[in-house]
């Protein structure tokens, strides 16, 4: 075979398949059709990587992606610094900002709470959110994590220390997607779904 | 959302997003886990896709990939020079040289007859191919393209071209996917598996 693959096909073969999603067949059909491109086309990647590198950092107050020390949600005046949702990663608060009916801001952990991977509270960005509350006089905690074994540890954790502080928690809700179909929910979230019902207003 | 990507991290995402494969979803997911990974382990994707266009060029006989003027494959020696399997991309070539089965030599269109995508013989390396028959004294030509209609009818434009020339010219078989279960086999595949049965030595 080492005849076929040339070294440096290998090599890049090698770092795309170190990409999340990313399997061996991928990571070849990726490869080939890099070095089919025009030299410009793929170097464009290759620049985008290094400057992306170069230019972002992290919001020194949510750790959220930013190319100055605050980020474009914590500089905008127009946000409501006593709300704040809690996210797992950077994406999670992107999905958020998307649906548009957030005017608050964010404090980004950095993943949740997983015990199977070593990863506790003192890992994530846990002490830097209870650092903010005083200081930016935030009111409300919306705890944002996953739906999931994780993130609803995480969620519950948090929940733990924050109650006694008097700053209102609350979690997102789980339930039935919009358009979703009942026949086809899994027992679970049908019974979260249940469980959180609510008042028809007629 | 502007402020939400700063310009570095969307430029990221769309480059990601060209990629063959990447959704917007994966490259969004791509673009935040090289920013959340260390520089040096980036930067070592932005080297190898540079490197790569550096270094990698086509082979100049049979359009494999290369680092010299020639692939490793045409270099070698012990290679059967008469015998040469027709493929539509390096990949391809890859998945053959992988079965071990194959002493030949290589010939890679870089592409197949697409009328729909404007796809004809001289988009491909066909006078190129024809060009190699007297030369190298090649007296089989496998048609090695993929086996739907693209690759098909690619393959049936090459054997009308080569059986007037006395050149000895197979296709691939098609049929059932070894440890494949008939009763879930598409009727197309399971019809070319009987077209193609063969006698059994006893």
């Amino acid at each position: 075979m080492a005849a076929v693959y040339a070294g440096p096909v290998q090599d890049l073969i090698d770092e795309l398949g170190r990409l999340p999603g990313i399997g061996p067949k991928s990571a070849q059909r990726i490869a080939f059709h890099l070095l089919k491109l025009g030299r410009d086309d793929a170097l464009r990647l290759a620049r985008a990587i290094a400057e992306a590198k170069e230019r972002v950092a992290w919001c020194v107050r949510c750790f959220n992606v930013s190319e100055g020390d605050l980020c474009g949600i914590c500089e905008d005046a127009r946000r409501d610094p006593s709300v704040v949702c809690v996210v797992e990663e950077p994406r999670d608060l992107v999905a958020v900002e998307r649906t548009g009916e957030f005017r608050g801001r964010y404090h980004v952990l950095g993943g949740a709470i997983s015990p199977i991977e070593g990863i506790g509270p003192d890992q994530l960005r846990v002490r830097e959110l209870f650092a903010r509350l005083e200081p930016e006089g935030i009111t409300e905690v919306i705890l944002c994590t996953n739906p999931n074994i994780e993130g609803e540890t995480t969620a519950m954790y948090l929940a733990r220390l924050l109650k006694p502080l008097g700053v209102r928690t609350t979690r997102i809700a789980s339930g039935l997607p919009v358009g979703g179909d009942l026949e086809y929910a899994d027992e679970l979230t049908l019974g979260r779904a249940l469980e959180g019902r609510r008042d028809v207003d007629a």
